[in-house]
């Protein structure tokens, strides 16, 4: 209903559930600006809150931004900025809602999004079952290989402009045979065992899909592709356990709808913790992703 | 729905229209550590938030919290930070529905809240209609002479954990009579302009009902209280502009509900400017409350 009151209101959808998703991104703790453009800023941002409204299955219907604007921000940085917002904004079909813009030392998008979804397509993380199959929506490591420096366009795309997997969210959270899902926004080593946990079970990683940049970045520097995808983090791809029997047929048809095949990565079973295959090797996981309190 | 999930999820009501509001709270600009406790800082960023909620007609459902913690922050601090948050919201039955958490240089809360209003019931600052007459929900100027260092029991309180109106805007938005409402969180000289402007009308303020603290704090320091008060923010007490013949009977109702009367301190009318009367003269108002983008 337009901006300028002391709130923005809409009309909820009869059938469906609401979600909310919060997100704060700070300088010099989640991007620098010699990194990025202000438009990527603003576009990673929403990505960011996109992505978790994607893994519960729902659409996006409005943003608030809260802009914390650093010294030395000219009006045409900020007009960049909130382009790059309403860009994605447009793409998604979200409407920015309104927020609050305040001065601060370092640059800060706290960016909230309320998303609608059925309630019977709603996914959670804790969902997995015994024996369920865990696949991604696409191969992984190509956001930190574009962070450490490789220019091809799948890194480039991904690590400065990544498409929060909003269509797939949404097809995947009407299959029933999806039992839990989640985004990818810390790498497989932090956010596999947070699912194994919520869902009380263990999990074994069999293999890891390397998306090409991250092979490539990976060999030029003497790492192992697949550990260095296990703590690779921001490739907001989704994480899905999804049930045996039914995999083989919703893969197919996730290639068909999206052009692109759904990667088994693993299973989950009972027990807690979780293990990676290293060749006929099991060794468990070290949980080693981004910790944003960590010293 | 519990947090945990990348979102949380609510049901929304089904006869309701949703509201959201989002504020940024940032340590040195909106608060300063030596001034406030942490309980303190954490309840009126709610606050906040929750007049705004409380200006639309509208109840708080929700809320999410990003915190961007400072550095030499204890886990005490924090937890009385949260304590703040949560004695509020527990009395405003808003519910915390996640957030964020993140290192930053100052102490940063970026709070949205969710609310419902019957959309018969939601009022917008543009609604003021000609002939209106304006009036507050409180005496003013209390959390300023807070500021300025009164130690009485009503600028502490107004200062340090100010009600938000919730009831009172719910009870004003089931109100025919009443066309237009907003919260004063910027001061009369700032926001009855604002309410003018956005129904296209001019305004007269013809007196400014004035707390016992203010006035004896613009007293102690030689200042007119009338004066004092226009510009003194953070009352979040609410303007409503209410249809001339309905008035009284909305008084005295007002009265009997709540214990203390609506307070008539102008009107509006045709043309564009706000003026305020002194004595026999009619001054036009300077804009002079507070612009966190002004240098």
């Amino acid at each position: 209903m337009g901006i300028g009151d002391d709130a923005a209101a809409w009309k909820p959808s009869r059938s469906h559930l609401s979600v909310i998703t919060c997100d704060a991104l700070i300088e010099d703790i989640h991007f620098t600006r010699a990194a990025f453009s202000f438009e990527e800023i603003g576009y990673r941002a929403l990505a960011s809150n996109l992505s978790d409204i994607a893994a519960m299955g729902a659409q996006p219907i409005l943003a608030t931004v809260a802009l914390g604007i650093g010294p030395g921000i000219s009006t045409n940085e900020l007009l960049d900025l909130y382009r790059g917002i309403d860009s994605l904004a447009r793409t998604s079909k979200t409407a920015i809602a309104g927020g609050d813009i305040v001065r601060t030392q370092k640059l800060m998008l706290t960016i909230a999004v309320v998303g609608e979804v059925r309630a019977s397509n709603m996914k959670r993380r804790s969902g997995a079952r015994n024996k369920d199959i865990l696949a991604v929506t696409g191969p992984l490591g190509a956001s930190r290989a574009g962070l450490d420096g490789d220019h091809s366009e799948e890194a480039h795309r991904k690590h400065r402009t990544p498409p929060p997997r909003l269509l797939e969210g949404r097809w995947l959270g009407g299959s029933q045979s999806v039992h839990a899902m989640m985004d990818l926004s810390d790498g497989l080593a932090m956010d596999v065992p947070r699912m194994a946990r919520a869902s009380g079970l263990a999990a074994i990683i069999e293999q890891v899909p390397v998306a090409q940049a991250a092979r490539a970045m990976a060999g030029s520097r003497g790492n192992d592709p697949q550990h260095y995808v296990l703590e690779a983090g921001e490739d907001f791809e989704l994480l899905v356990a999804v049930a045996p029997r039914a995999f083989t047929h919703l893969s197919q048809r996730f290639q068909k709808r999206f052009g692109r095949p759904l990667l088994q990565i693993g299973r989950v079973h009972e027990g807690s913790g979780v293990t990676v295959r290293k060749g006929d090797l099991l060794e468990p996981l070290q949980e080693t992703g981004w910790d944003h309190l960590a010293q």
